[in-house]
């Protein structure tokens, strides 16, 4: 069996609707409920939950509790996946770049324009996307999202699209 | 072929996730996509959309537009479903009722208190009830929701149990 | 708590899609799973599997089973949903009817052209109709489907439609 | 945008429930309904039924004809994909390779063990997997399939594991 680990930070793709409020918001992870219904036959999926906010709320010492995770990972040499906001993913990815220059395994970051379990979702189609990406990357760190792959230096969200978009892509 | 008016107010069935905001909000009617999943052969379901806000902001005025819309169709005398917010879906039935002391066809007020598409609705399991239910009923007007048929006189929503209930229930 | 027994006797409602045959068969039933998906506050509903097997493989001691079952439960005066094959749904109906000539609750049939958890499946439909049905009905035997409610004595299965008409109606 | 072309042949990915006989045939094409539901924003995928069977009945004609049109597409040196069914789907990807040895985009082959829509289907991972995987992969041809890429010369399916497996891997 091959070890994935899944460090989950929150964003949109674990947002849940409150039918008290009427709001979407991170409360609880939900991420293993859908990884559930993927067929994974030789991995051992480790899903490690880190926290569970929206990635404009993330702090500096948010992102330094995903790098020490990380960091404790790295010598098991297996991938990573982590879950986050779209809005600041860019930004964790290079944090993560700039702290581990010397990489032995591909670190993916993913998450979602809707959340998990919402009509019309890519949350489902991110992470079976980036779990097989993990499979085929060269060690490095790298966004992976609607059926695209970018690495971490040459990406940006396009807000208006809605979607990452290479870094010196024009939006249209 | 059996004539069904299914009027449109907006309300927390037919929400949809705003990908830009994050929001969930009334925007655009979706009632017509989930009543094609439904098999009703001998029946002829007119949607008119009436307008589409939470009930929460529905105003006397708003409520007048309704009772003028049900006004026009009762000469057709078809069974009639009200979509609504559940917060005032009760204070706009019993509006109704005393402006329409004599029906000849039942009237069924449904709502929601998750959005069609989103995982766990309510929402197509309320909107199968009442098309059914507006088949047994007789005339007057009623609440119809999660197994439940409740007289408009005889019903209020319990917040903390996010359900209706009879007017007397004490929410447990 | 008001308490409702479902007897599942099979039919397609049930079927199961075998992965080593590519046949779609009954073999589990699953019927449980989907109604978990259902609010139903303040009912108490029983499952009760009787067998599993295609309703034209019905014989005439499979009916006596059905029977001998609803009998055993008459005396607890709660309504009773029987799931079945539509094929020989009708049949089943009228032997009970025959056999128990004074009841003083509903009892409903009901099964699906297509299986529960099928993409386009009447399934979930059926049942959701058939439970708030026997809320209202008055006692009696009925094939509730399709938004339609048919007394035993006036219903069968239109094969080139695929859907319970009245005994009368001409195919189109 | 990138040109991706899908050659569609049948197999189980593609079948589709009877309501009429209650089997589980290959009929019409569901693909593009479902290609419908991921976000491929750069891609322009084009849907190229060639023919609509179980991978059993394939014949040496049928292989011909699928050899045929990927020869005729490859001056567009665009990554293409393959739906076949699984039972021949080895067979039909080295008689592939035999006649194409040089060359110059990835060929991925896949399919599921339960139709694209059926609860619990593998269909919709194993396309995605399949788009994201012909962005990665090297000239070849391959199975993709349950978050595994094979080289189609090493791969073979194990029917009781209900997968496919490295070629010399064992059963459990």
């Amino acid at each position: 069996m091959r070890v994935i680990y899944v460090l989950t930070t929150g964003g949109t793709i674990e947002k849940i609707y409150s039918e008290q409020t009427g709001e979407v918001r991170n409360r609880d992870s939900k991420i293993d409920r859908y990884l559930g219904l993927l067929r994974l036959p030789d991995s051992d999926v480790r899903v490690v939950p880190l926290m569970n906010i929206d990635s404009l709320n993330m702090t500096d010492a948010d992102r330094a509790a995903i790098l020490q995770a990380v960091t404790g990972l790295l010598p098991e040499k297996a991938p990573i996946l982590i879950t986050h906001g779209t809005d600041t993913m860019v930004e964790t990815g290079l944090y993560l770049q700039s702290a581990l220059p010397k990489l032995e395994v591909p670190i993916v970051l993913t998450g979602a324009m809707a959340p998990l379990g919402f009509e019309g979702s890519d949350a489902l189609q991110n992470l079976t996307e980036s779990l097989i990406a993990l499979r085929l990357l060269s060690p490095g760190i790298y966004i992976v999202s609607h059926n695209q792959v970018f690495p971490i230096s040459s990406v940006r969200k396009d807000r208006a699209l809605g979607r990452f978009v290479r870094a010196k892509e024009e939006s249209s």
